[in-house]
């Protein structure tokens, strides 16, 4: 419990804020150096409309593809792709991928999920289209990790500006997960060699959420508190967030404005810009843009209360219900959906909307707050 | 009756869309050249709190002040002031100001709307300092119309860049007003000199508001359906669109947020971007860029239809419910509220939103759509 | 003489400052109602090569085209065409168009023109497709110019994000034109109903160019000092500057920097943000956003000093020399080069680069001034 | 020697382009592990006027100041301070400050250091205010610096948007610094643990730059060829380019545009926006923002050719010579101005601009060049 209840901003702690009281054994094993998040395999069930979706209204570019799969990359992207499509009768997520600094990383990453009792398998030739050795494993949360090292150099495209759209993603920038016990999830992924930067708890030491990085950005992924395993979502950068609402613009002009979720808005976590869309099979997407350097081993954690109604959205538009309780299954390494656990602890949107919740926008009311009933015309209020 | 069933896209026509049944009679005296919405009279309760908000929230310049008004202008006006707050016991509007072309139209304005039966006072000195010879009217649908042509010229600040903040308001850009028969205020409207730019209709020909305008842009007025006389809101511009998102930002970090009442959004009707804030009184003001010209007599008129819902947001983000409801009251030339009179018509928030209404992104479903049962994450259909 | 030797900031009158000793005489006849500048027709000598300039790099909308005749619209447009590249001989312009009120304007216009002197000719078919009956005459200064009302509508595209580049052209905006005598130029445009917004003078009271607008944004066109008649530029809007830093992107990318003469940069005069781009026969076109509203009949005019090297770059960048000497040849009605008059007024060029010149950036030094040399790195300095 | 005759496209490679036949040799000590560059120390001879300049034009945050020296920092830093303005009697550079991982890289720091036969000082509580133990060495290559990691944290101001002036700087990006053989300072920075993300060579071999990076952008420092040991700029981050030309507009609306040396533009090398400033001593900042992620291990290395002249502005606009010729003296660590080396190689500005120079846009001439000569109009071409 770090918050104190008369706590008026974020408490800024050194250390990670995240404690577990059931922890996945610390392996002996060392944990490979991930780089960073490299790409995600999405199961899509339609293929040619997701490849619509992705690329012509997206702009993501086309790296290679056949009957089966599209591999999909970033504008500032070199290695092979950042996004697989693979059609397959169920929607859902085959791999969360990470690149490794080297090929000997890819034997600590098959030791350490050994030792952690973990199913794995080793494909020197890859498991997708311009990836070498590879690891995959289920990892001690339910997900489909994999890490690889060998890829396939391809063009930078950054330079390539008459290839630009208005909305053009330049860089993958993070997954996001959804696991029933956040701190479990991360006392793993800090043996993994994760960081935590930001987190959502509230008074009780219940945490909701955790954002935790390998580079120099708030996040590679982070834990959601909800039934798990499933993936919430995987997110792409822009340089600016013009280019963000040009991509909400364009959904309109197309009339497919349905896939907008939520947003556009700012992150009170990570101070990003922020748009979230929903594929043509539901898989949700993030468009982000402009969060901080995090690379400092001794980066500030910024620990949020849950009740704190701009943690979610620093201007405190309330969140869409569907964004608490919708998520993508993720698949084992057969390639069938692993089962949900439901989650235990304290549901963020419980606690936070209706009867049974609150919130708020300063801790303790001053002068500067209107006079008609503060805060009545507030969605969140209204719903 | 303009919209068909079938129509997919908003309808353009060439002349106004909007037909009266009971309009006010036409005057035979020649109406005012006006020029544009000037400025806005708003009563407030507590001075030095609304005088917070917009000088050092929002960062409009102070022309002039004492001890019961501030005079305020945008950066690129040249005119004494665009907002005037004054102090009162209520809190209204206690006039919409328009500048018309000489002083010989002030005349004319005496004309009309005496011939017209209004309430009609003209002051040499006008009402508010560095303002000169005004006329006040109390219109045919109970609005506190103010017209001038004398006023102070101050230094036009377009070129003081280091006095710009990251939300730097740089025109007054229109008024909106509240009234219960749209048809018969645009009738008044276009005899005053105005044109319908935008309107929005449903198929049995009910219209919901509509957008009329004397300088080149979508409006300097809108006439928005509902229980009236009342102000909607008023309006300023910035350049870009992130000044609109700096905005949201620093309301975010002076824990000002619940002043955001609704967006930022890109709006159907004017293709603006937008964002609506609350004051300390609770009058709306709305933030707004980027619309385009309109100063041709031809200009194509543009219909939407009431149950598109990417008419009001362009991304179909749902129209929070008091947006609909709420509304400043106005004031009689004597300072007291005027009387408001229910709608009669279709509310658009009705036939809109829940189980009496509904609304759509596409008039008829393509392969385009999600799988999953389309829009029904929402928050509209989430209600 | 409007400028005094101290004057440290631009001149602000509200009566027009230029004062022609040289006028041409004013007609009895009643000047037509001119809106706005409606399109230009430019002379190309390779169609195919200036298409692929203004519609697969610039982004233009192609409204028709025929084998000797491409028709183009910006995305805000509701008129045919913005521009007409017509395939010629000799690189020059055949027309700059401006559409007045109504049909009737065009009577005046050819009694205006004719009480003039001036060659006038009528086409009841106009002289471009989409354009109804038009009158075309040799002005009093030499250029053709063309009015018209009567004009096919077209789909005004704002809505359609899905068709926009990061570089979108959403209006025309100006034209620019060079002549050796402005204050006669000005003369006559007032006379045809023009105001100046703002101009460049010296303490000798020489005027170096002038701002003039129908429309109210700060100009419909210009008149720049030197060897004429001429075109210097035709200029396109774009809603915000990144739009036009993209074009800039683009051209590299595409290893077409050449063709960007000027900018981008932001001006003083008008205080838009700017772009000067050649066009592959030389024709030169401005990238141009965010100037200010004009509208009113007293709208403050700015005189500039002709040595304040902040007029035509508020940053001070230097002119380069090209754009002053450099302009395109404009055609008379039989489609024949005009014989250029050499300006005998002082040259802008001249009197602000090299031995004869001098400029400033403050009228007299400060604390706040550099120790190093003044502005000695300035390219302009260092030519 | 990587490029050849006919490259028309920068070459890309994955091992570092650069080798010096003259170089430092290598330590058997293990290098510190440097986390990122951290801040600078000016000295200014007007300490007074400075702050005026970083802190009320630049709109850096003072953490602490005193009667000799002002201690600022960006937006989104958490250490004590980016830089720091120390009163002098000459203006030069007395640090470049980097902050290592542990303080155990202190101490190797010392080692390897002094097996490179330099001078090594340490000052366990360190030099500047905010700053612990801290190692200042004169490095092989003639600067001053510092490494660190004990430091006071601060508050990290990302929230803070009513702090933000519209050119808000957000972050120290980089160093620059000039030296005469660019191998050989290569040559000990890869020892030091750097990498070269992009150099700039000739068809000879001769390399003019170099950027190295520790932290994951296109660089820390940059290695430019000239006589040295100089200190060329030092570079902040905004967030997007917007803000850029904010601060351009200040300075002019301050008429300080003397202060803007050159840009903004696109820079070819590391494709960022930048602009770059002299403060009141002549010391240059570059305004920096968009280049690209650079951590993966194997990051894609792009040589440009010196005679394209896109490397340095991706939009042709050329190098202003002061900018290559003008760079601030450097201080040992007594505080006097170390002697400064001449440069025996080729200079980039003799190369390139004038007539024993040529540069390029394309290799090779094709049909989408204009007919009017290529590239007359371009400033360079001009000069």
């Amino acid at each position: 419990m770090i918050l104190t209840p008369a706590s008026p901003e974020p408490v800024v702690t050194s250390t990670s804020p995240v404690r577990s009281t059931n922890p996945v054994p610390t392996p002996q094993s060392a944990a490979p150096d991930v780089l960073r998040c490299a790409y995600m395999e999405l199961v899509v069930t339609d293929l040619e409309r997701s490849r619509k979706f992705y690329v012509d209204v997206l702009g993501l570019v086309v790296t290679a593809e056949d009957e089966n799969a599209v591999y999909l990359r970033s504008f500032e992207e070199f290695i092979h792709h950042n996004l697989v499509l693979r059609k397959g009768p169920v929607a859902g997520v085959a791999a969360f991928s990470y690149r490794v600094r080297s090929p000997e990383d890819l034997d600590k990453a098959v030791a350490f999920y050994t030792e952690l009792g973990c199913r794995v398998e080793r494909n020197p030739h890859g498991y997708n289209k311009g990836i070498g050795d590879s690891v995959r494993v289920e990892d001690p949360i339910g997900f489909p990790y994999e890490f690889f090292h060998d890829v396939e150099h391809v063009e930078r495209l950054a330079w390539h500006y008459h290839l630009y759209t208005p909305g053009a993603l330049v860089r993958l920038d993070h997954f996001n997960q959804v696991t029933p016990d956040v701190p479990r999830a991360v006392a793993y992924m800090e043996d993994l060699g994760f960081r935590v930067t930001e987190d959502i708890q509230d008074e009780a030491g219940t945490t909701y959420a955790a954002w935790m990085r390998r580079k120099s950005t708030v996040h590679d992924t982070a834990m959601t508190g909800g039934d798990g395993p499933r993936m919430h979502h995987v997110a792409f950068a822009t340089h600016e967030k013009h280019n963000i609402i040009a991509i909400c613009d364009k959904l309109g002009s197309l009339r497919m404005s349905d896939h907008i979720e939520r947003g556009p808005g700012r992150h009170g976590v990570s101070n990003a810009f922020y748009l979230y869309l929903r594929d043509p099979d539901g898989h949700r997407i993030e468009i982000y843009t402009q969060d901080y350097y995090t690379g400092d081993p001794d980066n500030p954690v910024v620990t949020w209360d849950v009740h704190d109604n701009q943690r979610r959205d620093w201007w405190g538009t309330p969140v869409v219900p569907s964004w608490y309780t919708d998520a993508s299954i993720v698949l084992d390494l057969d390639g069938n959906p692993k089962p949900v656990v439901a989650r235990t602890d304290d549901s963020e949107l419980a606690v936070t909307i209706g009867a049974d919740g609150f919130s708020y926008t300063r801790k303790e009311d001053t002068d500067e707050m209107p006079d008609w009933k503060k805060g009545e015309f507030k969605l969140g209020a209204q719903l």
